[in-house]
């Protein structure tokens, strides 16, 4: 059933531009997905050659920006693919490397995450301020352009004229915190790319670039199969989740146990974000089976933005509460940080919302 | 045109009940107008005479509490078909009379407006701590047993062992304030009761009973082009709202400013708060041509209800906000107070969208 949505030749799937596209009438094999690692695997290396390159002296260029985000995306396109496509894969070396490729995955991310929870926070400060704010001179340029750098931290923005006393503080309390968070980060990234389990892993993503162990069988392999159970883990989770709710707006649902005494993430988040995760390996395989210069399914697209959304304002909520709970703050920080709180909940319910519309439209629409 | 809206003889406006009802192919004149404020002043004196038989020692029974209730609906009724119908009405008399019903209805609001903030605040807060709470045995029901009432405000509730400090602070500074504030209030009403303004007042109403002051034309005139007039201010003020922002879910229109320094109400309520009180004078309208005993147009109680709520969850947040800025208080409980009035502005953004929903279903269907 799951493999029928996947199957380009199915008349049932509708006129999709990237179901048909690439390989209509071809049944997808083993040899794509080698082709597919293989192509992600030379991005690898070229991004780490350009990274390389630019070195701390271009960092908070463009060049550097787009090669640390160019090694993000290869190493999370290879271990996603490994983990969709496994039983393929010679088991052994297939099993040593993609723990590795997680830690690495997980250790680039952080200082771009710090950076831009950081921008939200501040964004979110001067609307709930009232201010007139230059977003793409002011604050949120002087972050974007530092955020995604190697480089050092950008200079604190100064530009809080408009902000009372408790968002300025708020502001410059949640500036601290995160800035020296994502300098951590950026210290423990340059340190995992100078170890020697780092030139191990790209010792292996540099075999993977010219030959991929796959198991004997996997070259004619169907990868349709792997795929489609992919696609149902994905359409599982999303059954799974409370998407009547979702659905009607202001349902309050956000914020509940937004002062309870646990100071754990919400524990209602979790489900949403594992749907997260499953449509990232559901849209890689589809880049496995049908090429990355398939057209890109606009509604897988958009349903993705809209949990990237509920990820982003859910880590900014947590990091307004934590920042709360600084020892010393005077009562106008703290009431500020509250209201950021509430704030960004409302935006976690609101994506809900936005994935419950565009996930609505996919089901109507095919 | 907008007359006829208010025409019940007219087929384009539809099966409604409340138009077609009671003097379907009379036309309302003046004697009906006079027919209900009799009626009205009638319900003034019966209230009053209950309000004082049950006196001080009946304080916080159900029969107090009406009284309380019936008062304040007769006197916003007399007041408001004042207003729609004034040329009808011998201006010398009417012009001294509006004022003081004003007064009377201000005076007579407040105490129950305090205790219902509260009560909107205390359950906002155990929903936001994700305290499982009985909604109708505790806080709930000891604060609107005690709210409605001409007696002495009930004890604190004590069920806050579910909340966290911060929010058990915030709840305990709330009660104080608005508790305080019921007080005074119920002492004003008190001695407004008891004053020569307010027997003055009394006495204007119990001549209102038997006697309406029509102007010499007034008893023949047809009542609709006033009606139609009034109708015609609501429907004016509300074309002015911004109601495809507010038919738009998340829109986040509420909050900005959230954290603004002005500490005075949000400037953008205040339209919402206008329509709230044309909605009321076109129903009062409507009550005045059709006899109070027509049924009630339903989607009007909606979109009346919605307005309600956004009131009620505006001057809610007002005072989360004022509370916070109390000297001394400790970081947590301006955190809680924070989330509290991000909390509140969200459901005025909520009950703005329902008014729009309800709005709308309006338009169509008429």
């Amino acid at each position: 059933m799951a493999q029928q949505h996947l199957d380009p030749t199915d008349p049932a799937a509708g006129p999709s531009p990237t179901l048909d596209s690439a390989r209509a009438g071809d049944t997808p094999v083993g040899d794509a997905l080698a082709g597919y690692l293989r192509a992600q695997a030379t991005e690898f290396l070229r991004a780490l050659r350009l990274h390389r390159e630019t070195g701390p002296a271009a960092a908070g260029t463009e060049e550097s920006v787009d090669a640390a985000r160019a090694l993000r995306r290869s190493v999370r396109r290879i271990s996603g693919s490994m983990h969709t496509f496994r039983p393929l894969l010679e088991a052994d070396w297939s099993e040593g490397l993609r723990p590795e490729l997680a830690w690495l995955s997980g250790t680039l991310s952080m200082e771009n995450a710090y950076a831009c929870r950081l921008e939200r926070l501040l964004l979110a400060l001067h609307r709930l301020s009232g201010a007139v704010f230059p977003a793409q001179t002011g604050v949120a340029a002087a972050v974007s352009a530092a955020g995604t750098t190697a480089g050092p931290p950008a200079p604190p923005p100064t530009d809080r004229g408009n902000l009372t006393v408790g968002a300025a503080k708020a502001g410059a309390l949640l500036e601290r915190q995160l800035t020296l968070a994502r300098t951590r980060a950026h210290s423990t990234a340059l340190q995992a790319l100078g170890s020697s389990r780092f030139h191990a892993v790209a010792d292996k993503v540099a075999v993977l670039a010219s030959e991929v162990p796959l198991t004997a069988t996997a070259p004619g392999a169907d990868l349709r199969p792997l795929a489609a159970a992919a696609e149902e883990r994905l359409t599982d989770a999303v059954t799974a989740l409370p998407l009547v709710t979702a659905g009607s707006p202001y349902n309050a649902e956000a914020l509940i146990h937004g002062l309870s005494p646990d100071p754990s993430p919400h524990p209602q988040d979790a489900p949403w974000h594992q749907v997260r995760l499953l449509l990232r390996l559901h849209r890689y395989a589809r880049e496995t089976l049908y090429g990355t210069g398939a057209p890109i399914d606009v509604r897988l697209l958009t349903a993705g933005q809209a949990l990237d959304r509920h990820r982003d304002a859910s880590e900014a909520a947590a990091a307004a509460a934590s920042a709360a709970r600084t020892p010393r703050i005077a009562p106008a920080t703290a009431y500020a940080l509250g209201v950021l709180h509430a704030d960004q909940r409302h935006e976690v319910e609101a994506a809900r919302f936005a994935f419950q519309q565009s996930w609505q439209k996919q089901v109507v629409s095919t």
